[in-house]
């Protein structure tokens, strides 16, 4: 079987204080926010951080992802009040995200989103659900550039 | 401030049966083991799978560690009772991890390891206190090789 995952594209961390957040990632370990967005759909304010160098040979880095919710009936929102902060799902690179989900629905782990959406810094993203895949949430993610 | 971490190094995952969580990374999306341990210290039995190129350009890949737990009464034990399956902890790779860990001392965030330990393939490892992390655990990791 040829891997589908391309790398870790980022670990995605909920906080109740986006800035205060920020401001702990770049005075621990130096990392700098690369993109700061709000994404209504998915109920969230969002931070992305570089995590090493921003093009090495063409790829993409990873990124720490700090999630926000715009309020407390959002899936974030609700994992705050369930769990606390801490960490909320990981996000894979794949080369191709609609072959990625066909495959992979294939294989008997369900798909929350069946057809891909908007996700950070315009790329195109899916989640899988967290029951199939030992309680962990995880997100399909093909870049807005090169993946 | 010179940005101290190099890549996301790793993913760790606390499962029951590390024997059928390998199993469902690898038929869910073609990752393969490349090591298989027991680290006693720890006291677990885990695997890292490599996401993506093993050899891209000299970089080491980034892994999903699977965590299964040697007894209850371990760190990933009592997380299991606690929080059940899922997202344990995510490793940054540094390069010099006694530096990094002087920095990161030294900027109020309370090191678990005063001093590097073993880690997955002969890496030396640290772990840093989740509460001044957001509740998130995480690791530093200065890979055996080149980092």
């Amino acid at each position: 079987m040829l891997p589908l995952l391309t790398r870790i594209d980022h670990v995605g961390i909920a906080c109740r204080d986006l800035d205060a957040a920020i401001g702990r990632y770049e005075a621990t370990f130096g990392l700098q926010v690369v993109s700061l967005e709000v994404n209504q759909e998915q109920g969230v304010r969002e931070a992305m951080l570089a995590v090493g160098p921003v093009q090495l040979g063409g790829l993409r880095p990873g990124y720490v992802q700090l999630l926000e919710p715009l309020g407390p009936d959002t899936p974030v929102g609700r994992f705050l009040t369930r769990r606390g902060e801490g960490l909320h799902h990981v996000g894979y690179g794949v080369e191709d995200i609609g072959q990625a989900l066909a495959a992979i629905g294939g294989r008997g782990v369900r798909l929350l989103d069946e057809r891909p959406r908007h996700g950070s810094m315009g790329a195109s993203i899916a989640f899988l659900h967290p029951a199939d895949l030992g309680g962990v949430l995880t997100e399909l993610v093909q870049a807005a550039g090169p993946a």
